[in-house]
């Protein structure tokens, strides 16, 4: 065998801001233009070749500090693609393990994007190199489902927040308007927010009750890999 | 760089039969033992290698049909692992791609064990090689997650189910017993289930009626990545 499979890991990074027409939070993805074939001059996820030394979580991570400047707060594994049909090139395979991460708006406007890095609506994006365009979509369908049944929402959000903060941000990851009502009552079911003492007051609203998530819940739950 | 990173794959392949002394059903896999160093003699995942002409799942396909003789019903990635402390030796790198796959105990009945090949009873397993224990911890508490909020039960059973059977299932993976009445208004909630006009009948019990799953939601649910 002549031929070697090479490993890449690769991070997806979504934060939401207001999307530039409409003004509403959307999902927003930063991309690195590719400055060597294959693939020259396209967009890609940030990412590259697994050092030799460096673990897949921590390659992720410096995919995300040299792209954004920022640390991880949520980082997870996605998926691993390794089909034989992702080669760009007849004698060169190669296996991406991909991570993803979530940042609060605050720390996505903090972070100073890289040389040749640009954020995008993640939802309105180019082409991609390779296989990425699948990659995102899957991303974004894992993050559609998986805010249904679990607290992954709350990497969006600061460390309490209003029930209509939490909403707002189901509502742009779903795409969808959701009833303020219902959305309590399904918050309340699923037991993961504690209600504080304490309020947000301010601005033409009543003051609204400020939550926090059930810390006992880890934010990206591995179980036994958590702090692997 | 001398040192490179290899890919392997591998799969836990999980089944309920009755437990040897209890007769409950409960959790078993398939493992393989190690015929050379290092680790010889240890009991391991069934895996190996990726060949470079072989995709990832293909891979983990074969992984099943060689120590079970089976194809799979169930297969689905479940994670990279490639930190670096699994290293056998000093100078070799692996990052390991594992699926899992879930079998019906007919199948597992009329898989016919391949050579070195012996099921173990999941929760009760003697030291694996390399950091195989983990990852079998890693796929029960996924299972045992999963269960709660996916059809994967399905796989375990066959095209239709009591609702009986069905919490048999659940209590083998959960490995704790569940209320029937509260277990059926949880199932009629998640609206998963589809009952059919026929019934279960003879043995001791009154007939029961069964079930299927509903067959727009893919066992395996990947979105995206479905057919890949």
């Amino acid at each position: 065998m002549g031929d070697q499979v090479s490993l890449a890991v690769s991070t997806v990074i979504f934060a939401l801001r207001p999307h530039p027409r409409t003004h509403r939070p959307v999902l927003w993805l930063p991309l690195v233009r590719r400055i060597r074939a294959p693939h020259q001059g396209r967009w890609a996820l940030p990412g590259g070749p697994l050092a030799s030394d460096e673990g897949l979580a921590a390659s992720a991570a410096r995919n995300l500090r040299e792209t954004t400047r920022l640390t991880p707060q949520y980082l997870e594994q996605l998926y691993a693609f390794g089909g034989l049909d992702r080669a760009s090139t007849a004698d060169e395979r190669t296996v991406s393990v991909i991570y993803w991460a979530l940042v609060r708006p605050e720390e996505a406007d903090a972070g100073e994007a890289g040389v040749n890095v640009q954020w995008f609506v993640a939802d309105e994006l180019p082409e991609l190199a390779f296989d990425h365009s699948l990659i995102v979509e899957y991303a974004l369908w894992r993050l559609r489902n998986k805010v249904e049944y679990s607290r992954i929402a709350a990497a969006f959000l600061g460390e309490t927040f209003t029930l209509a903060e939490l909403r707002a941000v189901h509502e742009a990851v779903l795409q969808r308007t959701l009833d303020p009502a219902n959305f309590r009552r399904q918050m309340e079911t699923a037991g993961r927010l504690v209600a504080t003492e304490a309020f947000r007051t301010g601005g033409r609203h009543r003051p609204a009750r400020l939550y926090r998530h059930d810390q006992s819940i880890h934010l990206a739950d591995n179980g036994p890999l958590t702090g692997l």
